[in-house]
């Protein structure tokens, strides 16, 4: 098998850079093309530091190329969510009922700057920054560049292209619009856009809030969230509709407005954010999307990976998650078919594309969970069982949640089913009298898990998934 | 009001034309512009007359202009469906236990016509042919035309544009390219294609097999189709794999391997159909698409109607109704809006959406029913039961075949929550020995709505749809 092959990938982002990192390990010759500048030149102040949820799924992946020690550094450890209501009372309501499994605020830019060195420090990995990709010949395995310091459009040949280019993909669009086969392709924004906001530290670097959680300001309608950076800032989101309800993103115009909307909704909040007014103008508000698409490659010349397959709204946190498990379902593919390009990519959609649908729904499900159910009574009382039940029966129960985010060893659409399903049991349970806070938890249990196959193989002898 | 208002209507198929119809009567200044040639004036011969399932929500909009007579004239009643094993054996399922609820086999060049004749009846519409819409200047209302004959390029300017252009529809892609405002859309390919072929008539003209039902030789995988036309020929459809399964469209490239495929799996229906070899050379494979997307409409300036905001795959047998009935939600909406474009245009997509998305994924189901579920016994026993049911209480009860083809007046959506419904709670009564054929129908009908109306409440609680 010719080692020797030259791999090009488009974008060196968190999966581009991770992957380029794996199949330099594995012996290719790899060629990054990133439009953006380097990251690690690029001074991230205060504040500002996206920061992303890193869980199982990712860290898989980060095992396999040897990075866990290093990673582990950068992490802040989330253990649960805590909830803040309209009169600034909280309580915290654990990711799990299992001690040891909780999830991890880390700075994109950090993370993307340890995955580009790790990977350059493979001679046979190149990474090149500001090129942006404008369209990629997929029968002939070419990509057209633009330099953004020269200007001059330029032409890369390869064996095979990755595209790792994000949500706005330009394999993807040459996909769409080649029509050489029929391609699937969906994007669905949600009413909701978002906005980046911040609570800096104290003055002495401590967190103005509790630092080992995630929190959620939950309206129904809306939410604020923030999460941990390691400077003892706190990197705030604002979900909100553009057009619905008496505040949106389309009439907060004025200071006096914002400032309004934050005393009214979220005064906890806006104690630790003098910097509110600034951030809400100088920050740009962004749409929510979904994208899937199929198939995901073109015979062995080509194939979409990451967010450029499959971006997903945030609200799982496992956006990054998925990604990196992209690269793991792919390394495990090439110990099989290492050498047959079409098979390695078509058996890669083939098991892969079943979980990236699933998480995309799963993320959906959780944006009207976050934003509402963390509030419902009878979902609350769901999870005061569940993190009972993990408690009790560490071996024997994983909720939902912890199915998607902790059991890296199932796929997403297994999680999905099987967390859906006890979902349903548990809140229909629960509604009818079925279930009460006083039961024997192990007969909780039974009753649980009988009602969640029950749930599954009605629906399978209906056909429905 | 200024009902001088300018209405341009991009294409004049089923759609285009009978809305141009019904705003003609309305009094609007109508214009209608169709890429193709004048359907009148071309020669349609025998066999080759595409037809389509004509039902009661297709009706609704009939009736709505005042043709249902001369609509009828043109109908071949399709009582059940006919299925052809492989032996050549045939039984009728029938679409309801109502005798007075079955579908029509139309033909589609014929009710156009009709359709084009009673428009152009009103002189304020005008209709204009061979004259494609290459783009929409949506925020000017314009829209940019090229003249086939000509090849001359000019534009035409309108108080507001409304596009019937089918599933390829010009103002659907200029919203999409044109990125003025998130636009969400998905076009998502079935792995099968279609190809039309034909059974002729006897030479005296008479049907060659039973005509007032639609055939299905239904294979689990793949199947054809067969519906009656006027002139006592068949068209008949063939739904493949592209390319999976032992014979698939790939494949079938010679003539000894097509007869070789229908004599295994058709041989019944290859015996009415010497021409086959040469129909499957001629004709033209094609795909099989669902698109969807959202807003339908920009503003008070332009808006999508039929295939255009919705297109569908053709296994419920409902594109064209869906589409007129587009055309009575809309003038509905009139009604009570008329003289507001921005509220009649948001108005009309708040009410109509969920049932055009809805009707989407019936198609889909129906897809998989069609090719596989009709030849299996506890579909079969299902089948059995409701007819049974719709016979002995005729106002008390209807299938999800019934409540989407023959209720009209409750919508696409209501229709498929409550037949998937009672579908789960029936074939889980017959899985599980709760309802069999012994019993008797007023205790069954009771079951089946106690255990539907649980089934609804159970996923209303788990917050499902």
């Amino acid at each position: 098998m010719n080692k020797q092959q030259n791999v090009l990938i488009i974008g060196a982002g968190l999966c581009g850079s991770l992957l380029a990192l794996r199949l330099g390990q594995r012996g290719y010759n790899v060629s990054v093309y990133e439009m953006r500048q380097d990251i690690r030149k690029v001074d991230i102040s205060a504040g500002r530091s996206i920061n992303l949820a890193f869980s199982n799924r990712g860290n898989k992946a980060i095992k396999l190329v040897g990075l866990e020690h290093k990673v582990k550094a950068l992490c802040i450890p989330m253990y649960g969510r805590m909830i803040h209501d309209n009169h600034g009372n909280t309580f915290q309501s654990n990711y799990s009922g299992r001690d040891h499994e909780y999830i991890n605020s880390i700075s994109r830019g950090e993370l993307n700057a340890l995955l580009l060195d790790e990977a350059e420090k493979h001679k046979n990995v190149n990474i090149y920054f500001n090129k942006k990709c404008k369209s990629v010949d997929f029968e002939k395995t070419t990509a057209r560049f633009i330099d953004f310091n020269t200007k001059d459009e330029f032409i890369e040949d390869a064996d095979i292209i990755i595209a790792t280019d994000g949500a706005g993909s330009a394999l993807r669009k040459s996909y769409y619009l080649g029509k050489k086969f029929l391609f699937s392709f969906s994007q669905d924004y949600l009413t909701h856009g978002y906005k980046e906001l911040s609570i800096l530290p104290k003055e002495n670097g401590d967190y103005k809030t509790y630092k080992n959680a995630l929190h959620i300001w939950p309206r129904g309608d809306f939410m604020l969230i923030a999460l941990p950076n390691l400077d003892g800032s706190f990197t705030v989101t604002l979900f909100l509709s553009y057009d619905e309800g008496p505040y949106n993103f389309n009439n907060l115009t004025t200071e006096k407005m914002v400032l309004e909307f934050f005393q009214k909704e979220f005064p906890d909040a806006l104690a630790l954010m003098p910097n509110l007014v600034n951030d809400f103008f100088e920050n740009p508000t962004a749409p929510l999307g979904t994208v899937k698409c199929s198939p995901w490659h073109y015979k062995d010349n080509t194939l979409l990976m990451g967010d450029s397959a499959h971006a997903i709204v945030p609200f799982y946190g496992q956006g990054m998650n998925a990604s990196f498990e992209d690269v793991v379902e792919f390394d495990a593919v090439l110990d099989t078919h290492e050498g047959h390009w079409d098979t390695v990519f078509s058996t890669y959609e083939k098991t892969r594309k079943k979980d990236t649908d699933a998480i995309a729904d799963l993320a959906i499900d959780n944006f009207h969970e976050m934003k509402a159910h963390t509030a419902n009574p009878i979902f609350q009382e769901k999870r005061k069982l569940e993190m009972a039940l993990e408690k009790s029966f560490p071996d024997d129960y994983s909720s939902k949640y912890s199915l998607v985010t902790f059991n890296e060893h199932i796929g997403y659409r297994e999680a999905m089913l099987k967390g859906r399903a006890q979902d349903k049991a548990i809140l229909n349970m629960l509604a009818d009298g079925e279930l009460n806070a006083n039961d024997d938890l192990a007969t909780v249990l039974e009753k649980v898990k009988k009602e969640t196959q029950n749930i599954l193989e009605d629906d399978k002898i209906a056909g429905l998934k």
